[in-house]
């Protein structure tokens, strides 16, 4: 019996499993940013040819999760299971896709960590042979997102500074072990987040929320690997923001360990340019997974990257806590990949 | 590498974790039924001392995680991983008490099959070192779930014949592989669960949707092992309620794989006795979370059962898909018990 874990509870994979594939279909605003040649697909229609918002971010799932499958070349009945979740109450997009793609399902919840979260658990379930492969996916939709967590669009709402601006899309990367198949990278280390709660009780906020899980998670990982940042390439972490990404800057002077702002990058100003009014960038599941199933994956091909830590960031807030007066809890989960030898 | 799937899904653990503890921590309603003296505690108030009903069910799934861990003889910053979730809307029940016991979290969401979600996945990351332990737990609280799914109770809303009684509740069982602890019994096989959608669409007859789902995760099971139903001392559903469980008995018998009602128990019936007025049973992720983790767990210790099929089967219904006229996504996870050789 080997225990893979290890210090304060970092993951390494012996088996190094592969993404063999990634699929990043993003939302007509998302198509006109900085990564919009980066998708496989942009979808001008918000509503993506369904009756309503919430129907319409499971057909981005779906349409994520059947794309991913096609490019690793890969048939539905053939894939052990779908990992994943989103952002709307009861994951109904992945529940809804999960259904049409009758994969076996193990849906999970970490707001807008969820990629971070389906890859780590994806990934040992791959390592250890309990699944051949796994299709990890995620979605996150502007206007499904907003009418749960904040006011219908019909109101036209006023934003504030601090606010985050959804990503409509879905991602979906594909893990296996089989040896036929070339990696476009490998996954090594996991390292599982830990609720950081700093007293932030504003929704509209979350980079600030979420900033301390990501800088737990990240120190810990580079205390148990006898890493430092400059051994990655690129520290990417899923949706914090402006205001998250200056925060965790600190965090990290503070603990000792600064990252180089160069080689540090946030999704959500991955995702959208400063000209596009979102305020502080881009947020939700979709984030960080449109970013590493396009951008990310690319350059791993291009060979211009070789090794990175993705963490994506989660606010377990729900509007019932926010309405109950409670603190946001934040996590982070990080994976950290490598390209094949 | 090592491969343990076989057929059409169903994971052997070779190392066969342990559960060496369990816990229930149960409502009034709940403690007055036939299980009432198998539970670690009975809270009288509905409330637990807390302010919302919300925050009542956290106090719950926080006090069977703690009764838990004292059982086990293990402190918090031992445990590896907290894994689990409940029925609110984004995990929150889970993900506050994951705050205060600040154990690295994964979320998971799979409705009222969490509980087996939970084992099954924990069980996985144990067995192939991973994690050295994992905490599995799970809550549901009636009055949360009646404000959220349905009415406030203060509307005094009529129930409806096919309607289940959501359990107030919570379950937790810790997994490991430490070879000093004393096991209760073993996982020793899991089969994940796939989408089955009959198309039924009422919110109060979640039997019926979620019986199809349990058939073809057992029959999987079953073909996969080489097993019969009489290899099982029980077979154990979550939360089909009377109507479920009638509908999973019929389709077993069109499988040529039938059931014996004598070894076939459904937690939703055994939780609360026919003059409790619940109409079909108990509900919830909490029903087959404290059967399983009192009950159960105490017939293994009695030497009354040698080994069971644990299936908790979910409703992946939100109330946003029941108001567009969805129909209701049925899931079941299955996870086999044995005792100690």
């Amino acid at each position: 019996m080997v225990i893979h874990r290890m210090g304060e509870g970092t993951v390494v994979f012996p088996n190094r499993p592969k993404i063999i594939a990634g699929a990043a279909i993003a939302g007509k605003k998302e198509g006109e940013g900085p990564l919009g040649k980066e998708f496989d697909a942009v979808i001008q229609d918000d509503l993506f040819g369904e009756e309503t918002w919430e129907k319409a971010e499971s057909r981005f799932y779906y349409t994520a999760a059947k794309t991913c499958l096609t490019k690793a070349g890969v048939e539905e009945d053939q894939v052990d299971a779908l990992l994943g979740g989103d952002l709307l109450n009861q994951i109904m997009s992945a529940s809804m896709a999960a259904r049409e793609l009758r994969i076996p399902f193990l849906g999970l919840y970490g707001a807008c960590s969820t990629m971070a979260e389906s890859l780590c658990v994806g990934a040992m379930l791959v390592d250890g042979g309990y699944l051949r492969n796994a299709l990890c996916a995620v979605s996150s939709h502007f206007c499904s997102a907003e009418r749960q967590y904040r006011f219908p669009l019909e109101y036209g709402n006023q934003r504030t500074p601090t606010a985050q601006w959804t990503v409509t899309g879905a991602g979906a990367s594909f893990l296996t072990l089989d040896e036929k198949a070339p990696a476009i990278c490998r996954c090594t280390h996991a390292t599982i987040g830990r609720i950081q709660d700093m007293g932030v009780i504003d929704a509209n906020n979350m980079g600030a929320a979420m900033a301390p899980a990501a800088a737990d998670t990240l120190a810990r990982h580079l205390r148990d690997t006898g890493r430092s940042p400059e051994d990655y390439d690129l520290i990417i972490t899923g949706d914090l923001g402006r205001v998250g990404h200056d925060i965790l800057l600190e965090l990290m002077k503070e603990r000792r360990l600064p990252l180089n702002p160069d080689h540090y990058l946030d999704c959500g100003l991955a995702v959208f340019a400063p000209g596009q009014d979102t305020h502080c960038g881009g947020s939700g599941c979709g984030c960080s997974a449109v970013t590493l199933n396009s951008l990310i994956l690319h350059r791993f091909q291009e060979r211009t990257i070789r090794r990175v830590l993705f963490m994506a960031t989660g606010a377990l807030l729900s509007t019932t806590t926010s309405q109950q007066g409670a603190t946001i809890p934040g996590i982070a989960h990080a994976i950290v990949l490598e390209a094949d030898a």
